[in-house]
């Protein structure tokens, strides 16, 4: 196996982090490597903040509901959908850009995860450890007040980073012919589904949490206690507010 | 620069195929690859589908605009957000998904997208090149037929694969300052504009589009050529019913 297939291959979420601080010139590289990711026509359809200071860390730490790695983490990016640049940049030109709708904000979207995803693997290439803050998009109204982002700018990934104080292990993923489909989609019934998720709902992990949420299933911890239907419902209506009032859903 | 890193910038996006099979064995180490991306709570919400079928691959061109890579790359994998497993899992079990909205389809498409660049970058390092078509949303309706994508399936991200039998230059890339915010975001008035696009406005390839559009200048290749607003507001009134029809908007 080459390095890098090595580093892909060898991904933990790291959310605790050693007392030691990313030189700049480390951090460089990390945004360089997402910078060289692919992106839609070259328009680089997103922007990248960095927060080191402790104070802003504070700041934007209860819109990701408080996790203990957003302010003990030595640096956190958060990465925007971002057509607010071009579109400034076509009415200087007196070009009339016409990016401020769904298809757009996806192109941006990929974009701004693709960078994401070479930034993680460029900073474990180099001994950092990184971890993903779904949070980002609950709390986007709020992040969009913290940070000032004007219209066109929406947060869609945000990476904790540091050098790592914990090695936790693998996790487990689902077997490859469970997520793979070949020619065309493969649909999954009962027999299909027992077996994609067999190794996972025998494993002691699983048992470890079915005895500590008192639940039968490990489905049933997702449904009931991790990812919850009123809160999916209320967080997807505030997050199609900040579409619209970001300017994505003319059309 | 480590191996990683090298592999992350020298990106270049490859159209032109030799005639040389990508083998099976280096195909699982791009998927495997895939899998260890981040990925939403470990549920990895997406599907992929491998096309290696030469009458598979005509059909789908179509929906590529018959971009020739379709064709002619010996694999084509489109990387779709995918809760359709997810859901049937927690059905089988008794629990109750409340994942038909739209922050359930961000996790979703962050997924995908991370598991594609991965799988870009692990192929780049064994020498295969890659291209992402960002046609697969514009006509994701289409291929929702050909692959028979069921409710929660919506294709976010395809790529074509293979040795290259090019190598193209390195694109260009604003300049870092451009594109990083350090702590909030800084605006764009005229100057910084000005100052971000400079390189590239001066640049021998620009000159050349303008002669060849017989534009004025950039911007206005991309308004009016390249991503034209009656475009974008079509395909994103198209996209909005997949989403809709495939289980996403309701909230």
């Amino acid at each position: 196996m080459n390095p890098t297939l090595q580093t892909l291959t060898a991904h933990r979420s790291v959310r605790a982090y050693a007392a030691k601080e990313v030189s700049e010139e480390t951090l460089q590289q990390v945004l360089r490597a997402a910078s060289r990711a692919s992106t839609t026509g070259n328009m680089q359809l997103y922007s990248i903040i960095v927060n080191r200071d402790a104070e802003m860390k504070r700041k934007i730490a209860p819109a990701h509901f408080n996790q203990p790695a957003v302010t003990s983490a030595p640096v956190v990016l958060t990465f925007c959908a971002d057509f607010r640049r071009f579109n400034r940049w076509c009415r200087f030109r007196e070009a009339e850009p016409g990016y401020d709708n769904l298809q757009s904000f996806m192109w941006a979207v990929v974009d701004a995860v693709a960078a994401t995803q070479n930034a993680c693997i460029a900073a474990e290439s180099l001994g950092l450890g990184i971890c993903y803050l779904g949070t980002v998009t609950y709390n986007a109204h709020e992040l969009i007040k913290i940070y000032g982002l004007p219209e066109g700018v929406v947060p869609v990934t945000c990476i904790t980073m540091g050098y790592p104080a914990e090695q936790p292990p693998l996790t487990d993923r689902l077997p490859m012919d469970g997520i793979v489909h070949r020619e065309v989609y493969q649909d999954y019934d009962r027999e299909r589904i027992d077996a994609v998720y067999a190794e996972r709902e025998a494993s002691a992990e699983t048992l470890r949490l079915l005895k500590e949420n008192d639940l039968p299933n490990l489905a049933r911890i997702f449904t009931e206690r991790r990812y919850k239907a009123e809160d999916n419902v209320a967080f997807s209506k505030l997050f199609m507010k900040v579409l619209e009032e970001q300017g994505f859903m003319n059309f």
